[in-house]
């Protein structure tokens, strides 16, 4: 199931850009996806897109209400219900990633059902999933991993769907996480998923696809973070990839939320994925190492990049500063 | 929770003792805990234990009624409808690890109400658990790790445990699947928890305890099953493991389910178990390999022990044919 398109992004009355992150993401990645944003009187987001109403966002085709908010918490603001329940009157679909969901708005749903409008919660998967079942499969699946959450994963893979595409190859981006399904309009959110059935959901949400195609699988956790390594390792599994990125945060100094956990190097990082990867596809290669270097400057970043590439003999690059069509050209060749 | 003890099992009218699987674990591994069965006319299951109705079973002390029955499919046949309301209206709290849910029994749920009685579906976790932290635990703790599923890690915990008691140290088993749950009357259903929270729910089962104190933790899967090893990698990280032991089926061709994937071999098995392990207690050590050699001769048997007891340096044996004391002298040596 996918979203319906095109969006209206509404970042309510939120204090600053960062927790317009997913209003962010999707304006950055699926520009043509919006028609504009809707904000109340006290935000602060800013947004480079149109200022709407409920209205005038109907007029412009939207078809969907995204909330574009990733608050501390993940409450609904009641200054948003008045909002919300005018987009569902309206008979926009509304989607959130929040932790509140949107169903515990007074009588959202209800507004909801009566006008046919679909409420969607980014953070609920759909049982039911199967088993996984292993089964070689064709198609090209690249996955990103990582040395530790919040690493990079989903941006590196949606800058490698956007590459492709420039290239007019055929490839899907495809989302395991609440920010990477509104981006997308549809996904997996993995963490979310019964245990038992982690694998089987991703096999079913990257199937077997022609030798051409790409999908470009976003990564969760890493085999390394202790709270979480299991969902990375039920991921990579039901993956099936034939490509790996390493995703890797050079400036973190332990791993994300455990102070007393030091990152994994790079080497060990990359032989416990591809040993991991292995098991379901023996071909499966890595295919570079994807930094994000925003706290480094152009020098430091040189400078690791040239470190990294020549002791791995991986294309080391950063998807948000640097062209990529070397890594294209490698993925193609393989 | 526990349930209340002791149990009468309810077996109803299955066609043999493998559907008796839960049953015959419970008065296996806890014979005291059992005040005798209840059989349905036609039932072909044979437990040496004694005929009760609901009414003498409740005499001879009985507070739960287990269905001790593990069928193909799961379901709860409508012949056994009339014993189980029964059963809710003497006051017996029931407990059941089958797919189909005791709530779909007609008016048992309202029955179970009306006298206060507890209806515990051992397949369904009980939320919330909380994210793993990973901090260092005292104790001992031990985990069941295999090459495959069903290779015998219940059965090996259960020994176990049952050996430290005939030696008077301090032990529990921890349960992670039903059949366990029931034996034990408590218990998480790893495979049935949402992802994000598999290794904080194993944290929470088996929490920081005195030096010398014992958990016996039975495993799940394997690193090496594909369909499963994120839900084995989750409870591996989540146990904090002091000891492993590794159980091994040697007749068994390919891993369970998947004729397509072989075993892995028991070196690779013992060092990705240990590798993986380290991240959360890097003094994490093999204590053992537990093989079920049920369809092997005295001879092979004793051949194949040998032969690995010899390779890999560490105490082997079957946990239903020898005695443990070796295995117990060198934990307790640790």
């Amino acid at each position: 199931m996918y979203l319906k398109k095109p969006y209206v992004l509404f970042v309510g009355d939120i204090e600053d850009d960062l927790a317009a992150k997913v209003a962010h993401g999707i304006a950055d990645w699926r520009p043509n996806d919006c028609v504009g944003q809707i904000r109340l009187p006290e935000c602060k987001a800013t947004l480079e897109l149109p200022e709407l109403t409920i209205e005038s966002a109907i007029e412009k085709g939207a078809k969907t209400l995204v909330v574009g908010v990733a608050n501390r918490g993940g409450g609904i603001s009641q200054t948003w219900y008045e909002t919300l329940i005018m987009a569902a009157s309206h008979g926009l679909d509304i989607a959130s990633g929040l932790h509140q969901l949107l169903s515990t708005v007074p009588n959202l749903s209800i507004v909801a059902e009566k006008n046919d409008v679909l409420l969607y919660e980014a953070r609920i998967p759909n049982p039911p999933f199967p088993i996984a079942n292993a089964k070689p499969r064709s198609g090209r699946r690249l996955l990103t991993v990582g040395t530790d959450c919040s690493a990079g994963k989903m941006y590196t893979a949606l800058a490698i769907e956007k590459a492709m595409l420039a290239r007019d190859l055929s490839v899907d981006f495809r989302a395991t996480g609440q920010t990477g399904i509104l981006i997308n309009g549809n996904g997996v959110p993995i963490d979310a998923v019964v245990a038992d059935f982690m694998s089987g959901a991703i096999e079913e949400l990257c199937p077997a696809n022609d030798s051409k195609h790409w999908d470009i699988i976003e990564g969760q956790g890493s085999l390394f973070h202790p709270s979480f390594a299991g969902v990375s390792l039920g991921l990579l599994h039901g993956a099936q990839a034939t490509d790996l990125i390493l995703c890797h945060e050079p400036t973190r100094v332990h791993m994300r939320g455990l102070p007393d956990f030091s990152l994994p190097s790079i080497e060990k990082c990359i032989a416990a994925n591809l040993s991991a990867a292995k098991l379901v596809n023996p071909d499966v290669r890595f295919a570079g190492i994807a930094l994000n270097t925003v706290a480094l400057n152009n020098q430091d970043t040189m400078k690791i990049i040239n470190e990294l590439s020549q002791e791995f003999g991986l294309i080391t690059f950063d998807p948000l500063k640097h062209e990529m069509n070397d890594l294209i050209d490698f993925l193609l060749s393989g």
